[in-house]
């Protein structure tokens, strides 16, 4: 099992293997990279209960406590010195049980063509009003969060964590002046598919599904937040420059 | 002259040529394209005064009222069928007087390399915490509004008018790993410049005077907005897909 | 059916639905879009038979005379006023018979991930020697003729009909220094794919197979052109700034 | 001064400050950055002699050995294990004394605004055909040797150094579709630039001087080439991968 979640000791609990028996803990240990962290949200949900990411490998921005920190970050948490910041998510509100019971994204909901043959139509409606139909291989809804991981990779804008923001980026869009949205949090999205094959290929975060595209998605800012531990010494920018190494700078 | 501002008929006042005989008028019309509107800009200031943009050539995303829907927008305007949307500025806060006497911009305050010889670094601090050190051609921080101009040109996202938010896009980066950033408006920057010719470019929307590198910027959302007349059957989304014609792809 | 080739009036052979049966004809219309014409390029294969590429409705960088030019083409064809330009096309040398029976592309090879969770690892050779691993959607192996279709959507350059070199394109690489890369069109590639499912989508253009990820793709220039008829007033240039509206720009 | 220029032992020849003192010499080593390397073709022009590369500070695509592979290198170097690789430069043909007495550059030839007020238009030819008129902040004309240098930065592709080719890269273009493009190196190029101020910055590799509007630049490639020195044990691969940090990403 890639990840193990256990609470502050001296009471380890334990590992766990559903959502339902964690309430009982203080705190939440997601060690792994990223990807790990966000299977750990699917545990902790709507609980509230603090998360801290420790990477056992590369750095994350989730997972941003390395291995040889933990005995310091552990001393540190014990005597309170962190952070609990709140995490935004998008809750996919309609339909509700399309992938799996937990229908909520950390880092992002997006929508693919199923297969490399022939792009998808997605048409997006903002609190209801027409935005734009764009012919793509697919389509990204990120929050703050998750601005850092897939839309990134596809051109989309780095979004402080502070900023109430939701970002709308097309994966390989055919019309050229097509470019990223950045819409206020508040706003409810809807994405309607139309594609040659009449399916295409829905995901949060990593766990992703088949779908019809009779299907619409409703999409908007979920009621809770995810609370992750932040170590005061640490931030959001010195994350930023050493992940995306922008003072490693090589070439002249 | 390439702009004319007068008020809302029966009365007429005619052409000003100076911002203090304006406070007497309820509407501002800048006849032109953006580039007029943002010259309106600096006449209107903080006066309040709604301006209608009016474009003689080229729809804008300012000057978004064609030359041929003037009479039915005066139609509308007096019978009160219009929105005014609020726009947020940039405040060059220090220092006060660099760019003329009017240290605000509607679009963007840009920093530039002075000639083409080479780069220069901008060190950028939110809030006085630092962010991060760009070597590049230059720098843009961006209102919502000026998202569709400048900023886009070099790789910034497109911003809704309601998110609260400043962009910041560096021009030419030499890191490869360097994005744009989208921060709350709140925040407060800072941009202190360095450079091997010492001096450096800066500008609020088209106004610009060569600056020693000596001189740090300070930038924060203006107290005041820009009141812009928009007509009720018009919208920022068909104004983004007209003017970035997202509907007339031609590649198959 | 979509698309239909006739040869040249006064005697038309009809409509044909083998490749064999083409040798005998002087000229093939594919009547159509772009994708029509890469169709028929699959009938044509090595015959050496000139494509008149007729758009039955948008303009195509493949299929550029449009239907109400036709007649005025038809009479400049028979007058010998046109030109056949050599389309380079990729050859997919091993396996041969992946994806059909013709391993031949005129736009692209492409691989991609085959469902959306997670990315794939591209490692590629060129003449057998290491380039780079991308860790990515996929990646794009393109013609010139290609760099305006799927290669351009990804970020990448476009090519001269007669640059002869090949573009690597990655598909939202995770890597974000990785860019475009163009070589000497005569180098053989070879791509080997690496992914948590074991499987991948490859395709020629837009026919496309699942494979496994223990089959290496190796890729070079095919010995035969597609030979298309272009008119003598048109140019790629024309075509370019027509399709791409880059003299039609709305901002101001 | 930045750069030294040696013969190779056991007779240093010693600092040179003239281009005419040169051609005595069997090698030349430029020894700083890659900007240091471009002043030293500027010495050795089209004299043939190989020039080596020395790096003081970080790896650099043209000063592509370390000081410390310094002793090893000078060793294989008399021994001969080293390979001459012809690079392309572009030659200014008109006017040819606009900027110094070497109207040649190994990078690039950019020309630019002059300064931060307003766009200029570059329309650009092909062997006197019109290609386009692009409206942007400037336009940059590079070599495949100039493709990892400004040209990437504003998201040109990165050119083999075998493909014969020269990339024109717009800077900041206005219009959202326009993009690089890459051409047959074999065509000879007319920029004629356009602006409100009168004037551009033209430049070649990092020379600039400011030029009336009425200048019209016709660029080909240059008869000769610089020869540099490279170890059997590099490629542009690994200086690509080391680099550009392709394989060092530090997202998850």
């Amino acid at each position: 099992f890639l990840f193990e979640k256990v609470n502050l000791k001296p009471e380890v609990k334990g590992f766990f293997s559903s959502p339902y028996e964690l309430p009982m803990v203080d705190m939440v240990f997601s060690i792994g990279g990223d990807g790990t962290f966000l299977q750990a949200v699917t545990f902790v949900r709507d609980t509230g209960i603090p998360v801290v990411g420790i990477n056992s490998g590369r750095l994350g921005f989730l997972a941003d406590i390395s291995r040889h920190e933990l005995p310091a970050a552990l001393y540190e948490i014990e005597k309170g010195l962190f952070e609990v910041k709140k995490l935004t998510l998008l809750e996919l509100t309609s339909p509700k049980k399309l992938i799996g019971d937990f229908n909520f994204a950390l880092n992002e909901l997006a929508v693919h063509k199923q297969d490399s043959s022939s792009m998808i139509t997605i048409h997006v409606y903002l609190n209801d009003q027409f935005l734009n139909s764009y012919w793509a291989d697919g389509l990204i809804v990120s929050t703050p969060t998750g601005s850092t991981a897939y839309s990134l990779s596809v051109g989309g804008p780095i979004m402080h964590p502070a900023s109430q923001s939701i970002i709308i980026t097309p994966i390989a869009p055919h019309n050229l002046t097509v470019r990223p949205l950045v819409i206020p949090d508040d706003m409810e999205l809807t994405l309607k598919v139309e594609g040659r094959g009449g399916k295409f290929l829905a995901s949060l975060d990593s766990r992703s599904v088949v779908v019809d595209q009779s299907t619409e998605l409703k999409i908007k800012k979920a009621d809770f937040t995810i609370n992750i531990v932040e170590r005061t010494n640490q931030s959001f920018y010195s994350t930023l420059r050493n992940k995306l190494m922008w003072g490693a700078d090589k070439r002249n």
